[in-house]
């Protein structure tokens, strides 16, 4: 089984700070929600970041979406052999089913997590998406148990296709769901290995595919036929 | 050189026969465009498209979006080995220049096609997207040249970790760029083998991530320390 983590994620809703900040009661008001309840967007919400902690990496629901319908829609998930979780820059964490159909429309998917958010679990009548609070990677980590990687920029090397775990071993993959810069979390003290799949930065989908599909291959190495 | 072709893309501009639509016009005055101006949507115009012919499968600029999302961001795209068409549905054909950084947010990405349709090519400054109208997938493949191949549901089964490509061979990736159904387009007669990847029916980003990953793994098999 790999489990994927998408570490200290930028998924947040907007700081009480910037909660009466004119781009965001534009759009607040155009969602029809108030401000204290939608997700902090940089898209939408620039203008409000500019100046506020860490503005230049924060908002960023988008690379949660992403990576999302990438690791559901894989033939990992499929095939039943992945986990997914995404922690969140305050410490929450988000478990999703693996038959989670996660809205592929941008609005629907962020509709979806603020009422997550609102709620700690979503939709009603089937909750797939469950939410903890006060959530630390190195708690999520515990929970998960098994050995666990990071894969960062700068890392030390690793050729996905040569040294990746054989025979279905387990595996818990960290992976950064910000846009650049380091991970908050110390994840070189909470995980086995810090590696990095490429000498160039890399969007968090990218490092998410390529660590998806290289487990499945090295899972097995008889042909695909008749599966 | 791999050449990923998304094609029968359900990517189109509002038909006339719905753009008196109410939902339409909702939509459209939302987005400051004319009713002519903006994408067909079916998360926003689902009761237009109700009754209308193929309405169950059209308005999905979604799926373009993430596939050239996974696609640009791709290891074999950012280490120069992949050219990227978008076919659609009306025979137009889309180029994206390999460095182009397209629009994470999804209103944006449909911003910047709704400028390309006005324009023919965006953005204004340096463009990296060309439009070219009346290109059928059989005109587009016969200019592209060499073997191409089709992915589609219940075609010969392919083991992409045994049976792709190797050496770098040039090969054209036809995926098709809509949620369910067939190809509109006569693959079969096109394309060289018609192959399917997994027995269950898969997403075309999917379907893009495992051949773009699989291509770069066959064009070499020295190991990529040192890259």
């Amino acid at each position: 089984m790999l489990t994927l983590v998408l570490a200290d994620t930028e998924l947040e809703r907007v700081p009480v700070e910037l909660q009466r900040h004119p781009a965001v009661r534009a759009s607040a008001r155009k969602r029809g929600r108030s401000p204290a309840a939608i997700l902090l967007d940089s898209s939408f919400h620039h203008p409000a970041l500019q100046k506020f902690p860490e503005g230049e990496r924060r908002g960023r629901p988008d690379i949660a979406h992403i990576v999302l319908v990438v690791a559901l829609d894989s033939l990992l998930n499929l095939e039943g052999g992945l986990r997914i979780f995404v922690h969140t820059r305050n410490d929450e964490a988000i478990q999703l089913a693996p038959e989670t159909r996660i809205p592929k429309n941008y609005s629907r998917f962020t509709g979806l997590v603020e009422d997550l958010f609102e709620r700690g679990e979503v939709p009603e009548e089937k909750p797939l998406l469950h939410l903890d609070r006060e959530v630390t990677l190195e708690h999520l980590l515990a929970k998960l148990g098994g050995e666990a990687w990071a894969f960062a920029e700068g890392g030390e090397p690793l050729d996905l296709r040569t040294e990746f775990p054989r025979h279905g071993e387990d595996l818990v993959a960290v992976i950064g769901g910000f846009p650049h810069g380091d991970f908050r979390s110390p994840v070189a003290r909470l995980c086995k290995r810090v590696v990095s799949i490429h000498p160039k930065p890399l969007k968090a989908w990218t490092t998410a595919a390529e660590v998806l599909i290289a487990y499945r291959r090295a899972l097995s190495s008889t042909p695909l036929a008749g599966e």
